[in-house]
């Protein structure tokens, strides 16, 4: 399988691309340092890349770039970190890679528990989680061939304990648990679904 | 009580307006033809909104434009119809309301069904409803001196029978349901809550 992995360079990324490589041909994607270095806020990026891969089979996707600050600051413009980061870009992603996505392939995206259980200081992260959970939704009845579309969701993550203060009482996602829900997205059959791997 | 209803030249607005002003105090928002017009897509916009009213004890946002069209052209231009309007709209009438809203006031926005029960055509307020959500869930633990804040969710609106052929078999939202929903938010003692008005 020809698998796209969006924010391979970072902490998730890094894992997940070692993970699959052992079965699969992985395509690393991320801003620079990777195979096909891409901006996944600019529409014109996202293009190139897709023009450059071809076909492929699935994509998979852990950028996420958001807005971690004090409420009462909290402005449109420091709220556009998350728009066009882990919303936008990862929605420009699907609309654009439904176009190259082979027959049966499948895009799983990144959300976060952040959706529905807010900690202080991540609205904007809150936000666009769940811009992604109901575009996924949304999408999953849109594509046709049997194109399936998921997002993982999970807690603060194993390998990132610098995030672990910001989410007191939190029990982290392992990294072996986060393999698993984009497993279940990858192989599994289903679609529009929010994967909570935990 | 001094409120604030925005969007309120539209089908709900207009309702909602009538229903309240019997009691309270209350100031018509819209684009255009209302007591101050307003752009919510504009944060200078809104900034003269709240200049000129001063403060208040509770705003109702009904506001919510989103781009509905075929999936398979849809991009990310598109897209921003629903991003800058029912989202970034409403979360900056929140973000920059927060330094005029009296004590123990409130904020209710409108969100909607198709968060959880996508429909063709709607991705993009799939999208800009569950970024909503995910936004009101996480301002309800920032916003402090007693100030709340809720999203009502309906499903297709009893006066507004030209979207029943998009929304197979969804039971409409009758007009009094809807203010029982905005009703709950305005005087009840909840926070971060997702109003299902049905």
């Amino acid at each position: 399988m020809k698998i796209i992995i969006v924010g391979a360079t970072g902490t998730m990324g890094k894992y997940l691309s070692h993970e699959f490589e052992k079965e699969h041909e992985i395509i690393r994607v991320a801003s620079k340092k990777s195979d096909i270095n891409t901006d996944i806020t600019s529409v014109s990026s996202i293009e190139n890349l897709f023009n450059q891969i071809g076909s492929f089979d699935a994509l998979l996707s852990v950028a996420g770039p958001t807005y971690v600050g004090p409420w009462k600051t909290l402005t449109d413009q420091m709220f556009r970190k998350g728009i066009e980061g882990k919303m936008m870009g990862q929605i420009n992603l699907v609309l654009i890679g439904q176009h190259y996505i082979n027959p049966k392939g499948s895009f799983t995206l990144i959300s976060g528990a952040l959706t529905c259980e807010p900690q202080l200081n991540f609205a904007n992260a809150s936000a666009a989680n769940g811009a992604v959970e109901g575009f996924v939704r949304a999408a999953a009845i849109e594509l046709d061939k049997g194109i399936r579309i998921n997002a993982v969701s999970p807690t603060v993550i194993e390998d990132s304990p610098q995030y672990f203060p910001y989410f007191p009482g939190e029990i982290p996602v392992t990294m072996k648990q986060l393999e698993y829900g984009f497993r279940k997205s990858l192989f599994g059959a289903n679609t529009g679904e929010i994967i909570k791997p935990y």
